[in-house]
């Protein structure tokens, strides 16, 4: 299963993409990140992350996107436009027809250092550790989209049957777990 | 000037097309809402928004798209859903070389009431009438994007000269104004 991990962000939009299955070795196909300027107007930093997404999406042709899931309780500055970003991400796989997960930062964490409160540095040094590099990946804010991509290989299974469950349970108790 | 004003929401986007230049009639040309089931992934309401968006876009070729600016500090359950869906319209109208302009709130309802704190019936009363409608505007939620709409018509040219000129001063500072 080959997994595109995108950790979202207008500035800087992590990128990842993992090749693997649960038990079996991984291997990391791509690392990079998807830069717009600070000053540009929003409509046009969305663009700027649909077409450098879409050219990530062209190049690997990904199984599955997985994306970092984002909490509104998180930096209010910030949040907005992560979740404007994760939105782009989103849209460019669904309109592929290529399904999309959601984790938490803790279920990354948790599933590639065995603790959802690892640091970030724990995290780089795992992921270098799990994919085999000589060195951590680089750009450096990229490794936690390599994360997400290894947290859907190892437990997407469980991930979607929890989803499909929820999925059956009514909605307002639905609203509430997620 | 044809304006296409979108009031964001995953459930219910909102939809209206107004014509008109300041100090002229302005005149209604399309009122809706994209709605997508809360029971669908997001990434599926993502692209019904997207499609729905598209074919306002095709049938209407507006010169402007208005999107409601969202605020991180409302109600966090529903705010995420609002940014995503935002993010979805401001995408579609700048892929197509189509200028976006945000208004906030009570923008709006200032300028289609003359009070920022005007409630909603206020608003669709007024909207009714500025648009010389014979009855509310239907689906009733479609009112704030007719409001959004004639906003720009009638404020677009000092909010654009605000944005020219926030966009020369210093970082910091343009990021506390905005």
């Amino acid at each position: 299963m080959k997994v595109l991990g995108v950790d979202p962000g207008l500035t800087r939009c992590g990128v990842g993409v993992v090749d693997g299955a649960p038990g079996r070795p991984l291997r990391m196909l791509g690392v990079g990140v998807v830069r717009t300027p600070a000053e540009a107007e929003i409509g046009q930093r969305l663009l700027l992350i649909e077409q450098g997404l879409e050219r990530w999406l062209d190049e690997h042709r990904p199984d599955l996107v997985a994306v970092e899931r984002v909490f509104a309780q998180h930096n209010v500055r910030t949040v907005m436009g992560t979740a404007q970003a994760s939105a782009v991400a989103m849209l460019c796989a669904t309109r592929r027809g290529i399904p999309v997960t959601l984790h938490t930062p803790s279920e990354v964490k948790a599933a590639v250092t065995g603790s959802g409160r690892a640091d970030k540095a724990q995290v780089t040094t795992m992921v270098t550790r799990l994919l085999r590099l000589d060195a951590p990946p680089k750009p450096a804010d990229a490794a936690d989209a390599l994360a997400l991509a290894i947290c859907h290989i190892w437990r997407g299974g469980a991930t979607d049957r929890i989803a499909a469950a929820l999925a059956k349970a009514p909605t307002a108790r639905r609203e509430h777990l997620r």
